[in-house]
């Protein structure tokens, strides 16, 4: 973990460029710095000015009368390098960059600057953020070393009056975004942390910021905002740390498209890995993905509250006085996953005695306007949570006038403190704000939008449950084998092989396909059928055909010598035909498996975060669905269910009563081994494919009926 | 189309039970009337008080010195009847009851209340809108007939000041709902014609309401929050008088889950039919489902402006000062469904003009902050709007501070005057109101949550696109034939219908089914298979077993008379055992068709719409993957084809290079002619099945290999 207090809690800071013009960045990034009450001290360098915005100027940093913390540039791309070098003869321990013109620009030019400046970072020890950055803000020192005009002239003070519990941090590449989560979550009175916006990244990263702010403990919750990530480890010691002491981090990561890609297209170099691996790393971390600004505020908002109230369980009870409104939470909630059960009878009947006859206590509990104005929307809530079958509850209110909550302003402060199960308020009308701070001085989260609230209680009831399995206890086991590994690397003879070739190496992980033999000629081909029980299959293993089908080089369901021989003739002559100079290894004889489910299960190395199981259904699922999963390796077999009960398709593995009926035991077993095989052989091999895996009917194992892997030895 | 002039837009008013008291209801309903600059005539009845909030009372309706246009009842429900009956007898034309405890009370008083009612509104042609509604609010005639907190003492005018034209009405069950859309969509500038509130509906239903307005003239676009249809004729004339004048419906149809169903539970006996089939007439009619209140309200805001300026396609140029926020937004677009293309060569080198060299013009066009403060964002999306590439444009914007707006207003005016493809802007930050009051003027619809300005442009382009292929040739060409009908009645001759049994009435509308011999005895079988080609599938054929794999009541891929000899016994015993009481009509002989993808094409009645055509892939897919759509009947070529293009799987259709491979022709002819059955057996016929249809190489047609039909006779 850096040390990141030099920049984000300096004592004194150096604003190299100051102007008193504050129509532009140079001065308008002094005077939002001014006009909150940051308790350090400010030094403006200016070259021409010798006082700036009322205070006395510096002409260069070495002018400076002490030793400053930070030093604030935003003067033009050619004058920073000579800037930080002089910084860094002054000892100056950090600089925020703001200048643009770094990476992000067309050419070389400002690559070249880019990595000139990370060298000089390196040389003075020098905690770089930028270039290319919006700057950051410190709330509790109430410092806003940046120009965002989202915390210019506040007319509230950074943190809410009534809430300081549960601090979020914004951490972004984006500064307009960045921003934008404070800008939106505020009005919320949601307490932020920091802001810190990144920009380029060329040395401090997003997750060495959240990294430290576990360490120095004021943030509670993390909202990220990611264009890529540029070192996997950084974000792996990060997450983990996040997801152990239950600090949730939610995230968005843009350019999942070509064309949200052409946009955050990375410029500073970095591998960025597919959105398939950071999907994969995010669920291994119990990372929040949100769609957007709102939702993840939202998110953010409900964390910052009930972080060690999280549901433990996906059951919600509704309370209105809307029928309208109660049926469509209703909806959404099963929608989201969620269940909305029937109240069970002894909760009704409490309920019960307070309802008009056209009220019901079922669920959603339609409490009507006249008992919720007896009762007040607190205490309905109690009296839903009171039911042993509901985990969280959620009253759709109307905000619009605060008149209600200030009539039962009390209670609602004593049910939530008394509260153990969370209690969520939708307002289906515009909130005053007299009735967001009632709601929030008394402990409940508001959302305006339904399904953001719906989202929250399943992201917090998977979160939790996501920590209670993690740490894998698998992966604190799992050891390598070296003299394996040894082994094995001897097996990985060639750029492609095939699945006789893979076979042995499967085998060293106590992985078994299916019964073969390769063969030279016809005759042995026979000879080889002949010993097994038919029927059996004829596989041209070349190379060169890693498609078998595609060019005929396969043959199925041979039973006879004489189908054999014609079946053999066949296969090799259209090989030969399709692929002139494929180099044929020989023919492989294999019994053929009983029918079942198809899927496929194979290694894939991502580019960014290294060697990921993979696991699909077969066929046209995942070349056409595209239904499949992708988990960090090494799985134990608790996380390897979860992977398989991840799949769309998961009922595909069940019977028509909706029950288990495929050998899912097998399936876990052969997905715990391939994962140790990717562990072991990650940096040797590029991608393994056993495709298809048939996955039989409960107790009759899987088979594995075809293999290819590709080495890292030629693409290396 | 029912007048409903006397109920919205009332002359005069007879408020019955009017009170003085305006913590009640009674007295809250009138005052938030007089709230308003209502010009027509209040009479409040009272049976106590000579004046009721300053103004004279009458004892009883028949002293008003008037004969009124609409009685308002806000008295308790065990007066209700008789007072109806009062005010049909003094001539009143309308009655607006707000009045609960009609149907939605437990117990059957309520319901047998609501009937009684409907007589009453019969005898006396009165138009009653309720009971239980929260009223309704006419701008134009600054009429709030409501309790609705929404509309009392508002600080703004029911309408905005800037712009009249795109009126949106809501009209919805819901009341709470109903007035909430008004709630949220009024501080956006959104011009409101009406919120119409239905409550239980006893006569007057939300598509009444619709097809009223649409001919009245003052509302665009519609608003709707459906808990259920009561009559589907009226909907149906409705929606489609909507679409062919080009005035969208939004809609929300709550009560998917069981859960909401549970509290949407119809109470007035309406049928509720399946969700799939509402979303079938919805996609008929190019009716936009909305998602939640936000989306909805922002939905409309956007068809609201840019009714007659739909985009022509999905192709979005997008242009921001944030790369952080632009790549955020082509994420959004590509995930919806729309495209993000490069901007042609021309419009770039136009555009590259004006950007700094970190500035980028290929799309997303990052203009960076300093291109967007020199040329404003109106320059910069007209610049954009010039590609031919581009259908629409989005502007990621900052609207936290107006100066920028009003630096460019006249600019913003022009462009959005001259422009001929829609502007959208996205604000990524809270708008100030200033800034919401400028575009709004200047003619931009303004969105703060990204993913519904993308999907308010991916709805536009499908609504544009299903105005042009509505109303369907085909079924203004499409003609019973009495004669045929006729003649398949007589085919109806059982509750269920085996294969056999179906296919003469298929080959009625020229489908046949695959080849096929009803044997009765094993020689009789073999004698059958030796006149076809080998191999063949013997299948036993009996109204018990309509699911023969289940209780092995199938032989496939038998080639000779031993194997057909054993297979006969085979099936004829299991199925026996499996079904002891089963009357077996005889074993099928059919030829085994060769492989293809597995379809299902059927008709099913749906309880509120009447028969529909379904169409899914086959097996696993319909069963576990709920991969089918429905559509009303008939059906022409067109609209098969866009049905088949609806399902998930479609791309299970093509081959690996993403051209279709199977006959997608032959498939559609089959859909067309079994939507021809559809409509002409629709009432004699429950459900049909075509299960499985092989759709074969394009070329090669399909295979029926199995059917199955349940007659009404026996369910009616």
């Amino acid at each position: 973990m850096t040390d990141l207090a030099a920049l984000l809690s300096p004592r004194s800071i150096a604003v190299i460029g100051a102007s008193n013009d504050i129509t532009i960045i140079r001065g308008r990034t002094l005077k939002v710095m001014r006009s909150h009450a940051y308790a350090g001290r400010i030094y403006p360098v200016s070259r021409s000015q010798s006082e700036v915005q009322g205070l006395k100027a510096y002409p260069s940093i070495d002018a400076v009368p002490e030793r400053v913390d930070l030093a604030l540039l935003v003067i033009p791309a050619e004058f920073v390098l000579d800037e930080v070098e002089r910084c860094g003869r002054a000892g100056v321990k950090a600089a925020l960059i703001i200048t643009s013109g770094f990476a992000e620009q067309r050419g070389d030019a400002g690559a070249t600057l880019q990595q000139r400046l990370r060298d000089l970072a390196d040389r003075y020890r020098m905690i770089v953020c930028g270039p290319n950055t919006e700057g950051f803000a410190n709330t509790a020192a109430a410092l806003c070393a940046t120009f965002s005009p989202t915390v210019d002239s506040l007319a509230v003070p950074l943190l809410p009056v009534a809430r300081k519990s549960g601090q979020v941090a914004v951490i972004g590449q984006s500064g307009g975004m960045g921003f934008a989560f404070f800008d939106r979550g505020r009005p919320k009175e949601i307490p932020f942390s920091y802001i810190i916006t990144t920009g380029n990244e060329a040395c401090l990263e997003v997750f060495d910021c959240v990294d430290y702010l576990l360490d120095e403990g004021r943030t509670d919750v993390f909202l990220l905002f990611l264009e890529n990530i540029k070192n996997a480890t950084t974000f792996k010691r990060a997450a983990d740390k996040a997801l152990r002491s239950g600090k949730p981090i939610i995230v968005t990561k843009i350019g999942h498209s070509d064309a949200g890609q052409r946009a955050a297209a990375s410029h500073t170099a970095a591998l960025a890995g597919s959105y398939d691996a950071y999907r994969a790393m995010f669920r291994h971390y119990g990372i929040i993905e949100g769609a957007d600004i709102e939702e993840m505020v939202d998110l953010a908002a409900a964390f910052s509250l009930y972080r060690e109230r999280l549901p433990r369980g996906k059951r919600v009870g509704i309370g209105t006085a809307s029928g309208g409104g109660g049926g469509w939470v209703a909806d959404a909630c099963i929608e989201t996953g969620l269940e909305v059960p029937t109240l069970d009878d002894a909760t009704r009947k409490i309920i019960d005695a307070h309802l008009p006859p056209y009220g019901t206590s079922q669920n959603p509990v339609d409490g009507t306007a006249q008992a919720i104005r007896v009762l007040g929307y607190s205490e309905l809530a109690r009296l839903i949570a009171l039911s042993a079958r509901i985990d969280a509850v959620v009253m759709v209110t109307s905000t619009r006038s605060a008149e209600t909550f200030e009539r039962e302003h009390d209670n609602l402060r004593r049910v939530s403190q008394a509260a153990t199960k969370p209690m969520f308020l939708w307002s289906y009308t515009n909130p005053s704000v007299d009735a967001v701070r009632i709601i929030s001085e008394t402990g409940y989260p508001l959302f305006t939008n339904m399904h953001h609230c719906v989202r929250a209680i399943a992201a917090m009831s998977d979160y939790r449950a996501r920590r209670e399995t993690y740490p894998v206890s698998h992966e604190q086991t799992f050891a390598t084998d070296a003299t394996r590994v040894g082994r094995v690397r001897r097996l990985l003879s060639a750029p492609t092989l095939c699945e006789y070739q893979v076979a042995p190496i499967l085998r060293e992980y106590g992985v078994n396909t299916v019964e073969a033999h390769l063969a030279a000629t016809v005759d042995a081909a026979i000879a080889a059928a002949t010993a097994m029980r038919a029927p059996i299959a004829l596989k041209v293993q070349s190379p060169e055909i890693p498609h078998k089908s595609d060019v005929g080089a396969l043959a199925l369901n041979l039973s006879d010598a004489e189908s054999i021989r014609r079946g053999y003739s066949k296969i090799m002559s259209s090989a030969k035909q399709h692929v002139p100079h494929a180099n044929i290894h020989g023919v492989l004889v294999q019994r053929m498996a009983s029918p079942g489910i198809e899927m496929i299960v194979g290694m894939r190395r991502d580019e960014l975060f290294g060697p990921m199981l993979m696991l699909g259904f077969g066929g046209i699922h995942v070349e056409v669905l595209r239904d499949f999963v992708l988990s960090p390796v090494p799985l134990g077999a608790d996380d390897a269910r979860t992977l398989v009960d991840g799949l769309r398709g998961r009922s595909l593995l069940n019977n028509r009563r909706g029950a288990t009926a495929a050998d899912i035991a097998a399936l876990i077993d052969l997905i715990v081994r391939v994962s140790h095989l990717a562990i072991e052989l990650g940096d040797d091999i590029a991608e393994l494919e056993l495709n298809p895996v048939i996955v039989h009917e409960a107790g009759h194992g899987v088979s594995i009926v075809d293999a290819l892997a590709t080495t890292r030895r030629a693409t290396t």
